[in-house]
């Protein structure tokens, strides 16, 4: 299934005409404000945000799983789904892989489908954290840290496969994720777990192509758990620097304690120059995958805030790997990474709002009244004109999801691919 | 000092054009989504929150106060600030009085100047927390809930004290707030205390008014705190179901564990007729009575939409007392209170957005995406024209804040009181 | 597989002399302190916990789920791990059933089975938060709360159909555990989902049987929720009020926030005669189902404290029915629950060596000091020397997990049994 | 005040048969367990915790502040109250002493009178989170992070005033301890108070003699706080690192966010050489500073059992510095500190009767159980009689509390210095 340009074109013309009113309204209103409305849409144009190849079947839940029918069951569906989410919206322009779930068979066919789309190959990600069938070794008792060396050996391999695979298709960078860590007071030596941990990601760094990236997660917790190995930033980070200047913190919205001052860590990764990659969801409790912005849009907001703020001042730091890691247990997959794909770039473009200047003369005040009434301001302005505006630039729906419902893509995948498909790695 | 109308219209007249061009813009596309705009304005009008006697000083931290100066040093000047919030935003109409803090002298003479300033009296706030020079007993290990009979009693008698004090006034409720709880497991016995607080409770009840309310306030901990006695909502309702009929739990926003869901909290109590009162305030950790609406604007979004939908749907509940209960520690009190006053209005105002038919129906067909969208279309909607109208049309100021600062307030506080008034209580 | 008497006399009998010595000189010193030692041992012999027919095989988790073998493959081999545990413990002498996954084919020779190891049958729980194959309607968005009342009355009579089964095999108690809730703000009506529920609630109570009770759960989460319908002990304090006096709270002490205080629960539900139900585990930071009192042995302690309070002072709460309710990914199911049900016993023996009349006196004097003091002298006492003699006098292991590792019955089950076995319902 | 040898004698005597017996009793079983029971009595006998100064008036409360008499107005008197507990207890063997709030006059007498209780000065603290009487400068919105080069060069001034002072002390080492923060998003821009911040610990740091460290502690957040400026242990660590070798993190227990695992950050920082100090305290819901060991006792141990593991494997940290840092509100503040350090202890006796050995097997056997059991098997041993026979050794009381009760220690300070001091600082 591809959507064409012209079923988009049909589908705006309706909604051309409000939105033209709309937009210059806010156009208007805007440019009082010093605002230059024509970089800002050009920069959401640019923003590129990283679908995982995962994320397009529906999410297992502990009391089953519950599908909606037409899932990709093949690299090739899950491409085309990710084609659509991109002629969509304009902001989905890559696709993430996820090893040993996506190897593809033919690498050129694969890397065309992909360039038809407009797409191309972000980060790889491996995958320490569950067996497979064939495996010599168990990661039962963890991965990279494990105790056993031929354990480790196997997922440091693992993980220099995946980096030759991803340079097959283009890709720049390699996630670690891991889930090592232990159930119990006592089951691990913290310190050997962490020095075994280090050892291994620096033999996949000795790896990297000069020209890659390796970003490495965190997480407090996992369920049943009572420590991971890389709990938190600032093992993330130490382990990060241990490594190179190749190596980041990837830092994902869901992977913290209760109430933690994410944008802050943000900013510090930033002005350190060590946040490589970012993963977008939302959560009310833990680690809830949620879709992006459906629980916290201010906060979001607020990170977005301290983003746009290093990329402007940190040239220390690279541009980072933007990804939604979210899940999809309740929501057609395609639905819901429309609505997270909005919201982040509705966060993107209030940040991009904030008048940088005037905030820092009423820090310098310490007009605590005025630099709140400053973000707020922002946060507070209705941008869906810009986002819709940004999109009818690059030939994609004026409201993605209402073209999404019209055109009956859903069903139509479903046509195509019969119901009872199920993704690989769901 | 007071605002005088004029001032207010002459400060306006700078931005009644761009209002108008906006609300006229809004009004119309709102008009499309078949929003009764008019009376989404005469609600907000509608709409008065009570401002606390004792937030109109800056408050204590643990290392040290910092005075905005000029704050009010008498129960007439505390009315007086009022009076100014109300003539900027028309939305402070009503004082809740703190007692022994703001005992008034002349009661005819304070219910008029109250009156002169369109203010009505809130509920009255008893105090068994602190222990006021000359009080027989202490209330060091609890008052209502304390082994001692003696000082409960005393501390029943003084909230008959304040119904007394506020039936003179014109008040027509009670709020309880209690930091009674044990610092270290085993210091309290839980069911006593437990035992203890209802009977008291059910004294001060058998005191009330027969058109009066008894509001019960609950909060999980307090610094170095192992317990309260009222920890949860849950305690809260079954003393005032044990109290009776017009008894009732109040919600105030910082008084829960992290997590919690307390949009369900608000609809349960409204379907239960249980919920009596509201403070409003924000935080990030703890019960930190920050500015409304400065760090979690969403949450207090889909607060007010159950409250929204409570009032449409639960007769069974009486209207809701609604209060701010913040805390000023380097804002300027009058300030923040406006910043809050805003944040407040704005969540209403989209909270009346919400299509309430369409969120029917999409729930009924178990659209969970269409239900997302419902909710934040109305979020998403820049309301600030709509509250610029409700203020307009009460006279108030179109941008209160700006306004403030324009007319220079705290200078002329500051020139009328001096600076280093302290307001009682702080 | 059945563990004799005798094997187990022949493995004590090793430890007979150190047991005896160190009973001895703790039992001289308790004695010292007022303690009657033998009523201690009496109710330590006395006490019995349920364990889930689902916990006798390894729980899956996100990353895969790794057997431990020799799993019990029917109800008859349940029935025979919970045998095993008893005959070790003497403190496992019932089992509590999960309908439909372990539903009797032959009621009589499984009641027999259970007598022949000393087993009753304790609360059956219903399951209405997994579709069962042949199920006309899902509960992908609720049961009891379902807005559809066809789904709502197939989960009513599922849980009349489970007291019948539970009636042929002497259960006295039902209990209901739900997985109802939303995933995203909106979703959900909260009124009509509470509204239902009680109402459905209302509809089980009125089939339960004479000399039943009905136990209903909270928790307020799960993965990738945003709400739970019964989300904390309010909620289900509610539902059982508005059923009858039939209908209790049940406790699962996973099912908390953060840093609530679940003691002070216990002790409220105690003395308002509606705490009907207990389920132990442990965790970290969610609900992590974790082997009770391998992470937080001391905040059990404090609850035991109340417990036996409770047990001791209100007469019109019912004699709790105690259940573990723990997951086992890590380690061996029955040696996971081993030390479940010793840390158990652990905490009910500290909670019996409180003085309560010397508590009673120090927080009469609030001499905080000293409360802490007494509680902590019970907590410091080494009790395994009475657990020890209360198992001996039950003719159980001295030490059950060396007991259940010298007599290698791991070994056994996988020789009966086979590897590959999986328990229904994992 | 001083208590004699002689009056500590005559209360053990009573004791001591019992202790005796105790003591050969479970001596005797840690011998058949492998322990070299004398070493571990030395080891307990020479862990020291210092006092800080602060610590020995009641602290004050929202609700006011509650005496318990007697309380040293003078540096003399608290080096005096230090000096008893020391006596009691044999484990306060220091102080830490607190600038502003304790400046010496004359340093000769108090170096003197410290020495005459067997006591030495430890790690000194600065303030730079209270504004002092004749400052230049205002702390309101930050001191080494502020945006003021005054204010900045202020707040080094007096960290370098503090190591002068304390040099003259015989201390080795400055703890800072910042408040710097904001209050709301916006407020502050978080890179350039990190970046200040850092700047402003270098050139304290350049101020260091050759033989003293510097510690930097971390915390998330204080009340009505949006952000702190090092919010966490990977924030500080950063700090330190930019620093020099001599630059260490300080872990205070109550400055983590709900459910850390803090053991695991404990054993991060020793493996990397960075732990530099500790500080004691417990809490249930914040920064509660509660009684030492009175709310997670188990969570200590697991702490001390990596303290106990880092000091034995980790040369490349150094021994930490052990302080107590708690509030006293409810209770007697040197009763309170006599349970802290009787907590502190405890946990540190069990995590040396860990058999580190079999541990090491049963992790490499993954023997999860095992592990557990190793643990458990440790804090369930009563270690009374082992904390009793290191203070008799020492010459201290065998029941410090017991002693300081039945010594009428606190009649004696009230008689001494009556009743209504208040130490400096509270």
């Amino acid at each position: 299934m591809k959507i064409e340009k012209e079923q988009i074109l049909v589908e705006n013309q309706q909604q051309t005409t409000f939105h033209n009113e709309s937009f210059d309204f806010l156009g208007s209103s805007l440019d009082k404000r010093g605002v230059d409305v024509e970089e800002v849409v050009q920069r959401l144009a640019d923003f590129q945000v990283a679908i995982p190849s995962w994320a397009l079947g529906a999410g297992g839940t502990r009391f089953g799983r519950f599908s909606f029918y037409g899932e990709p069951a093949t690299l090739e569906q899950k491409i085309d789904d990710v084609g659509v989410l991109h002629a969509l919206t304009g902001t989905a322009g890559a696709i993430s892989l996820h090893i040993p779930w996506d190897i593809p068979e033919d690498y050129k066919a694969i890397r065309e489908r992909a360039a038809s789309h407009g797409l191309i190959f972000d980060a790889v990600n491996s995958n320490t954290f569950q067996d497979q069938k064939d495996a010599k070794e168990s990661y039962r008792y963890g991965s990279l840290s494990n105790r056993n060396e031929a354990v480790r050996e196997q997922a440091i391999q693992h993980n220099l496969d995946v980096i030759k695979i991803g340079e097959k298709l283009g890709s720049k960078s390699l996630t670690v994720w891991l889930a090592d860590g232990s159930n119990f007071p006592g089951q691990d030596n913290f310190q050997t777990a962490l020095l075994n941990t280090e050892d291994s990601l620096k033999k996949i760094y000795a790896g990297l192509p000069e020209d890659w990236k390796l970003f490495i997660e965190y997480k407090p917790y996992e369920p049943n758990f009572y420590s991971t190995v890389i709990q938190d930033w600032g093992t993330s980070f130490l382990l990060a620097n241990a490594c190179g200047e190749k190596a980041y913190t990837l830092v994902d919205l869901g992977h913290h304690l209760p109430n933690t001052n994410i944008e802050q860590i943000v900013s510090t990764l930033m002005v350190k120059g060590k946040l490589g990659g970012f993963h977008f969801n939302d959560s009310k409790y833990g680690d809830d995958d949620s879709t992006t912005g459906s629980v916290k849009p201010y906060a979001l907001f607020l990170i977005f805030n301290e983003l746009v703020y290093g990329m402007q001042h940190n040239p220390q730091n690279p541009y980072p790997a933007w990804m939604i890691d979210a899940s999809h247990n309740i929501k057609d997959p395609l639905e819901d990474l429309i609505q997270s794909l909005e919201a982040i770039q509705e966060a993107y473009a209030k940040a991009l709002l904030v008048d940088q200047e005037q905030l820092k003369v009423a820090q310098q005040q310490n007009d605590v009244v005025q630099c709140q009434e400053i973000l707020q301001n922002a946060y507070r302005t209705d941008v869906r004109p810009l986002l819709e505006r940004a999109r009818l630039q690059m030939g994609s729906a004026l409201h993605p999801l209402m073209t999404y419902r019209s055109l009956q893509v859903r069903d139509n995948l479903i046509k195509e691919r019969g119901r009872h498909t199920v993704a690989t790695g769901l």
